[in-house]
């Protein structure tokens, strides 16, 4: 009785977890491990004379000439508030940094590099993330590609999508909802 | 009887597969989950009176004068076609989108960040690569660090050879031998 | 009698171990499985007048005006040599290429990027590494994203510390602790 049980078991198991030589153990995980529900800040510079003090971002090359509207080849560095909800003002969950770089000739279009830096009584520690951010999606995915501390070893995606698009008040919001898969 | 073989499983399987703590269950795959080969295609913009109209890529840094001939500290930002054979007029199979930057003083050589976008009928989603491209090496791999879509937290391998240079022209391509170890 | 112990093994194990469906198969790894101790060093650049011929490094952007006076968007290329002991001079383990881009506005610090090239008798390909570094930090954690060669689809965290910052030399080194949680 017990063997047709171990038997049964064996089948069962090999079918499902078993690694095999030459097969990854990596599988599709449904659900994320841990979830984040952030909101990036970001006032950009604009221009030489910069008109907005309290700018959070600004270029540091020009756009390319012949390449189109779309600010091809502009990249900008930054140092952005990062909230848990939507008001720059609220304590901050996070600080973002890194740059984004115009990369498209057709439709605006950056590399984002974000590197998030938690320092708060909930969370210590970094997340890396990395990929194509096109402007005109409703929603698109970057990949998390590190992380370090609370988020060490951390693998997942973030979802951003743009909240508000201020072009007057030189301002920009992005709801950030990050999923890790990989957790450790 | 039936302990016995158990006993026999336990001991095989503990040795084999069964993750104790402070154990990795990563496990070397010894074949790629997922392959595609595909050709980026480049035609680098020279100088600032653009020559090269159809130009996909463009400089947006100088190169550092005492640094040596290979445009140390040159920056290129680039939205190339990519497609599955060598013509590049071909139907397209992705976009190849990001930077490559010289930085090296004794050779040509790069750091390569390329963002690949699928929208195909075939392939929906991105994947972000990012390492060191030796140009005069036959072939070079780049790390492929993450994934979005249909290439939802992917890593792998792109293996890079140079097809064509021709600076008369402009252009050049590059094969992508793509292997992906880790697929979701 | 091996009924029992089966289900006995069958519950710890179920606790324990067996993946389930949505249920990551990645699990904390206590130990790295690989572990390297480096010394990279940094001869920077200053000014347009190079005054240090041998410069490792230089800015190929300038500072942000209106950011305040920690060179917020000044992005330095590098291609630095990696020793095993702190002596510059000593046969070269790997060599560092990439770049640090100044990207904070209260302090010093650089989102750095480096992919480190071996080319020894005793390892051969390379690692990218991409994160947040706090120059303040007395370390600091850099996710390590990927590898190729001896270093396959490595991941894991690199420890910095800098061990010398000398303005009059135009030097700087960092002791890099490269712990792999990842090994293929």
């Amino acid at each position: 009785m017990a063997s047709i049980f171990f038997l049964v078991f064996l089948l069962v198991f090999s079918e499902s977890a078993v690694p095999t030589a030459g097969e990854s153990l990596i599988k599709r995980n449904a659900k994320p491990c841990q979830r984040l529900m952030l909101h990036l800040h970001d006032i950009f510079q604009e221009g030489i004379n910069n008109t907005f003090p309290n700018a959070t971002s600004a270029s540091v090359t020009e756009g390319v000439p012949g390449f189109g509207p779309f600010l091809f080849g502009k990249l900008y560095v930054f140092d952005n508030p990062v909230t848990g909800d939507e008001n720059m003002n609220s304590p901050p969950a996070a600080r973002a940094r890194g740059f984004y770089l115009y990369d498209r000739k057709d439709t605006p279009n950056t590399l984002f590099l974000i590197t998030l830096s938690f320092n708060s009584s909930e969370y210590k520690g970094t997340m890396t993330m990395l990929g194509n951010n096109e402007h005109g999606a409703e929603t698109r995915d970057i990949p998390i590609v590190g992380g370090t501390g609370d988020f060490f070893m951390a693998r997942g995606i973030a979802t951003l999508e743009t909240e508000v698009l201020d072009f007057v008040k030189s301002y920009f919001r992005v709801r950030m909802d990050i999923k890790l898969y990989e957790c450790y």
